[in-house]
């Protein structure tokens, strides 16, 4: 039985493209549909007078979030975070976009946690934004986590989660992300990389029906060739999977780095398909994932207690106002957490 | 004027599917015209005899190197290097086959240095065998390289070279190769970076007919992100980029690692397209020319006096003598050759 939950979507920056994709999101037959925006009403109205879409949409605040799954279609549902504010002007920062981008993500996670919604999208925020309202987080991972630990009476480092970006060829979990590459070496250690290994069989196993194939890339060329051009695959990588296998989770490698992300992607599909690859570091990750365009990719953080997915770009101050931006990265969060949210009997 | 010298090419090991898929070049109507193969005659009857090609071809030793561009059509020229060999057993390491497989990379490179053939193909070496044979340098590269700085009566440090892995979408230049990761960030030094830089330039102005647009990769994520990052951006490759550009050479960056590869791919076709992405490290420039497959991914060896390419694979042991080896990458190969050894008025 689908979960009859609706999907939390988050404003994001109201000064950005965040209010356009989700309307045109809501445009697209079903893409939407059993979606819940967690925002402002009268920016949602401002996004469609912009858009001009045909058949026209309308916005609806819903006072139940039940109420999400049996509007009409064309309605578009909005949970009002605070008091409605006016339209921002288009790629300007603002402290007043700052704290609605926050509380929405706020109010929508604090949903999930209460099993009111059964994941969460996120349109995206603005950094310097955030600052202006004081808002001591510098993105939406760390919030998230942070409200995901106090609600299990945690500590943030006793909640790690781990990237995920995914498209609809490939899938890769990243053992750390925005540190220099000196530092992402040292950060490949046998916890960080069997917790990485954890979270991505816990986060994808419920989707997949299964255990997940996952696939481990090496650090070094030719995943050190047998210690020759490095000995982590060896001191690191090896005793990893090993812990790992014998925990249940199905995961094979090291793999040479420059191979392992084309195979994946070829198997998409079989029957032995690789479900996910676990990357050493950042770039090699994200240079497979993001090479044939962005349009399809998606980011989503494992580990946390609800599926939380995002689209993989940011507010677009540039564009923002003018109706151009493309939702298809937004759409495709969409699909992906509904996908991850699945339990599959 | 095109150029009227022949491309040779090497026999490679000949337990491997060197011959098998040179013979189904030359099968290719006009892939293999004006190519002569540097090996064994008897070898390459061998291989024909295996395929049994329709229509039929045929092997002649020629005498003189111009004699290969004035063969008819469906026959091989040879270009016979020692004695005829009797036609090892497929897939087995033997010295017979290393020697043949080193004497023919000698022979051509000679021809080459001599201005008696346009570019050089590499069909694969085994490693062992070239051992097996008594051969004291590992591979194409490390020889081919050392036979130039002899001719040239320079020593080898004095002839650095570059790999490029190319394919008809992307063409990435490594500063480093086969050494750690460790290994690779502490090469990525302000000299190391301005000589691929330098070779990149050289190597590829002739078939541009002008300066190549080179886009320069950074290391860190994001590119360092203003130093947040890592600071090789910073500290290394922007004044490694000042100093290349001082010298007349068109280069930008250095640009975030995960989205470079996909913009000069985009960018492939367009009036503005960059013509090589400088990568910092083995995997970081390998992992995006691979990610599409390795059907028609090209090795080119940048810096050397003459043009070398070769296919991008190994000598496939296990499926050599079946007939079914794909012959893509080295007619990838033979193209790319003749692409950089055109000189564009």
């Amino acid at each position: 039985m689908p979960d009859q939950r609706p999907v939390a979507i988050t404003l994001g920056d109201a000064a950005g493209i965040g209010p356009e994709i989700i309307a045109k999101a809501f445009a697209h037959p079903s893409a939407a549909s059993g979606c819940v925006v967690f925002g402002d009403a009268r920016i949602m109205q401002h996004a469609l007078h912009l858009l001009k879409l045909e058949p026209k949409l309308s916005v609806a605040v819903i006072s139940d979030l039940t109420q999400a799954m049996n509007l009409p279609a064309g309605v578009i549902p909005v949970w009002q975070v605070g008091a409605e504010i006016d339209p921002p002007p288009w790629g300007q920062v603002s402290a007043a976009t700052g704290r609605l981008a926050a509380d929405s993500v706020r109010a929508a996670a604090q949903a999930a946690l209460n099993g009111l919604v059964q994941a969460v999208v996120t349109a995206p925020l603005n950094k310097t934004a955030l600052a202006a309202a004081g808002e001591g987080f510098p993105g939406h991972t760390e919030l998230l986590q942070s409200l995901a630990a106090n609600h299990l009476g945690v500590s943030v480092d006793q909640l790690p989660v781990r990237m995920m970006l995914a498209n609809p060829e490939l899938r890769t979990v990243l053992v750390s992300i925005h540190v220099s590459l000196r530092q992402a070496i040292e950060a490949v250690t046998v916890d960080n990389v069997l917790q990485t290994l954890g979270i991505a069989h816990n986060s994808l196993r419920n989707a997949q029906g299964g255990p997940p194939r996952l696939a481990l890339a090496g650090l070094n060329p030719h995943a050190g060739e047998g210690g020759l051009m490095g000995r982590e695959e060896i001191d690191i990588l090896e005793p990893a999977l090993e812990l790992a296998r014998s925990l249940g989770i199905d995961a094979s490698g090291p793999y040479p780095p420059d191979t392992v992300f084309m195979r994946a992607r070829a198997s998409h599909g079989q029957a032995n398909a690789i479900d996910a690859v676990v990357a050493m570091y950042h770039d090699q990750g994200l240079i497979p994932v993001k090479y044939m365009g962005l349009a399809h990719g998606v980011n989503v953080t494992l580990g946390l207690p609800f599926v939380r997915t995002s689209p993989d770009h940011g507010t677009a101050y540039d564009i923002a106002g003018q109706g151009v931006a493309d939702p298809s990265s937004l759409l495709a969060a969409l699909a992906m957490a509904r996908t991850l949210s699945t339990r599959v009997l």
